[in-house]
């Protein structure tokens, strides 16, 4: 492959224009990792995708002068050919920072955006550093200066509080270092979203927005939305006007629109769909269209500030409690689950009623002891969308009766997460309180048609 | 009312327009509850909505001929009061069943759709029997002959598995007696998706279909989906060429479609809307527009069977072991939660992992403790939508070695009634091969997008 390069006087991070036998494909070159086939190229298209090109169907690889911008070019287009011949004209675009662009934090946290396929036994394993991401996808030097920086290396299932606690730490290091117009969380999946809701606790008063971002297939693969998510997720950091915690991924299974969620109302709905992110009673806070944000009209609703330099007004509280249970309710539910969580010592329990929030009416006995021992009982539902009601039937009143609390339409993920948060920052005194307080979307007032 | 109704030669059941000072409403007069308010009569709107109209206001009540199909009326149709005057000449329907109709049982269980609201608390009370149902609805007189009886009468979150058995056994009986063409199950919403897997499994080669049906607003309610919703089904039940086991509800918030879900492919999945169950990975088997049944071109690729005379191949299996749990993993998830589960004799756990089916790796002693002393431990996702995968990464494949056995894309409630229904009908030898066998779509092929 040195040798094509070489011949055809490219390198890696250049956009090209190759010509097999039998098709055109405009892209970028980037790197091929140490496992994969040595036969093939990596050329990453204008949507995202990554293709494998065998190299002895390569004709030719033309560098396409960097004044063209790439993102008007169809994949296809034979019509660019003609003026790709002067090439020897074009001048490299540096590498060095551009200062009249925004700063960005990039903080690694694992999971598949920062992975690799392992080609000798087939997975997928956490291997990627921020730095070899940010080297790959050579749009982001055209959104953003990124000091791309490893804090942890889990897939998202073992993200614990405590990973949270250090996640927000280091945030709010960079914040407070003043260099920084936003940070990006690259993430695992699986959990994204209850990190999400953990750092729009933690992390009140943002002056600048904090965006986590994931990938349903890894860097290296064909069908990658890796690049297009971070380019997404930057883009936002780096342009919007608004300050707060968010999510940002694939809208749809086309390869075009970055929804960016607000970070407590937010989960993933489907186990490997790009689009697998959907914002819970609400309307993704914006979508992200190339270079453009467009926000949903909604946001005038909900409670968001924007940019603000005063890093004073930053609120830093990164505490968890581990105390906190969330249990499912399904018909034959063992009642005595919820002993075990009293016996265990656990301060809070949310527990994932059906409907509007019922629990059979058999388990009131062991709900309240729990409530006469000082356990705080929260109630959300597995219907997903929509919100809690104990007012409407009878089974509601008795369980609010015994003291159970309801929490409207704060999703399951976001109840716990937060009831951990109040645990490990509060007085018990106030953690009610602060449970039916809105403080970062996770309650809202109109629920909007999905 | 009854001076009122005297006067203007109308009774309930009838097809009326009723003109007011500012509306004229076209619908049928149904019966007031008890505890209603006396200054106002109940009137059906041909979509579905019952209003209440004060007595006082009423200029003028007038009864529509049979003759003339209310379904081509508008509710403001201002064009049709002139042909209203030669009242005389209608005859009365007739109570009397009309043999050449299909013949259905309405089982009632109770829930939402049995209910109404007690004017005395506020609040929605099981009290509404199935025959005051069938002779609230006038409209289902045309689709079939339909014998009510009560079962039960349990908010759904009441229901146990040794409810499903109960349920099971009566339809089975009402199957066995020859007489039906069809059987309609009103159920509170809650868990009326847990119930439809529940009798998907006891309930197989069925010679008609049985079609589970709930409301989320209680049929004295202006705003309640219960009549809609039990014509959909009953028009299923009478006409439909397939039998099986399917839950029948709004497709959407306007009243004009019901879609009839496959049972073990259904989930409720907001709290309120009308429209809040589900398909999950396909699309609704059919829609019910009116009198027209529309089937999803995807049936070709689900296992279906057209209605059978031959009763004798019927196989009831009702049992169901209440030894199964179901823990939805999150971070911070104490994995002595599954060591408990093992201590209290449960037989078998279905782990509801977060993304392709994953948990901390810090719960794998206690999941190969659980295998080790033969507890069935089964996987499935978070997410809702998509399939289990444990071969993509390494927490998925340290996950198989311990011995859990993914699900694919089997839901979360199908899979935890599947195994209370496995273990409660067949030797432990075989419950892996049952679990992970397609016995009444738990399992599709192709996921279709939604």
């Amino acid at each position: 492959m040195e040798d094509l390069f070489k011949r055809s006087k490219v390198r890696l991070g250049d956009s090209v224009v190759i010509e097999t036998k039998n098709a055109t494909h405009v892209g970028i070159l980037i790197p091929r990792y140490e496992y994969a086939d040595v036969n093939h190229l990596v050329l990453k298209l204008k949507n995202g995708y990554n293709i494998g090109i065998n190299l002895e169907k390569i004709k030719s690889i033309k560098k396409i002068p960097e004044k063209l911008d790439p993102s008007y070019m169809s994949d296809t287009d034979h019509k660019y050919k003609d003026s790709l011949s002067d090439r020897d004209s074009v001048q490299d675009s540096p590498d060095s920072p551009d200062p009249q662009l925004p700063h960005l934090s990039l903080l690694s946290t694992g999971g598949t955006i920062s992975s690799k396929i392992d080609y000798r036994t087939g997975g997928v394993m956490a291997a990627l550093t921020a730095k070899e991401l940010n080297d790959s996808i050579p749009e982001l030097k055209k959104i953003a200066n990124i000091d791309p920086e490893v804090v942890l290396s889990e897939y998202s299932e073992n993200i614990k509080p405590e990973h949270w606690t250090l996640i927000a730490r280091k945030i709010a290091d960079k914040i407070l270092s003043g260099k920084y117009d936003g940070i990006i969380v690259s993430h695992g999946t699986d959990t994204m979203h209850y990190t999400s809701a953990a750092l729009s606790f933690t992390l009140q008063n943002l002056p600048v927005p904090i965006v986590l971002v994931g990938a349903q297939r890894s860097s290296d693969r064909p069908s990658s939305d890796a690049s297009l998510n971070l380019i997404g997720a930057c883009t936002f950091a780096a342009r919007s006007r608004f300050s707060g915690v968010f999510v940002a991924m694939h809208h749809s299974i086309s390869d075009d629109v970055i929804a960016c969620h607000i970070g407590t109302r937010v989960r993933k709905n489907h186990t490997s769909r790009r689009d697998a992110f959907h914002s819970i009673d609400v309307y993704p806070f914006s979508l992200i269209k190339k270079d453009k944000i467009e926000m949903s009209k909604q946001y005038a609703d909900l409670k968001f500030q924007v940019r603000d330099k005063n890093l004073e007004k930053m609120i830093v509280r990164p505490s968890f409690s581990d105390k906190v249970s969330l249990l499912k309710f399904y018909p034959g539910f063992d009642c005595k689950m919820i002993d075990y969580c009293v016996e265990s010592g656990h301060k809070a329990i949310i527990l994932e009623g059906t409907g509007l929030g019922h629990i059979n009416k058999e388990c009131f006995s062991q709900i309240k002891n729990a409530v006469d021992k000082g356990i705080f009982v929260f109630m959300t539902s597995q219907c997903i969308w929509g919100r809690t009601s104990l007012t409407v039937y009878d089974t509601g009143r008795d369980l609010l009766n015994i003291g159970v609390i309801p929490l409207s339409n704060t999703t399951s993920e976001t109840a716990l997460v937060k009831a951990m948060w109040c645990l490990g920052n509060f007085e018990e005194k106030d953690v009610i309180k602060t449970m039916i307080t809105n403080i970062a979307n996770e309650y809202t007032n109109r629920i909007i048609a999905d």
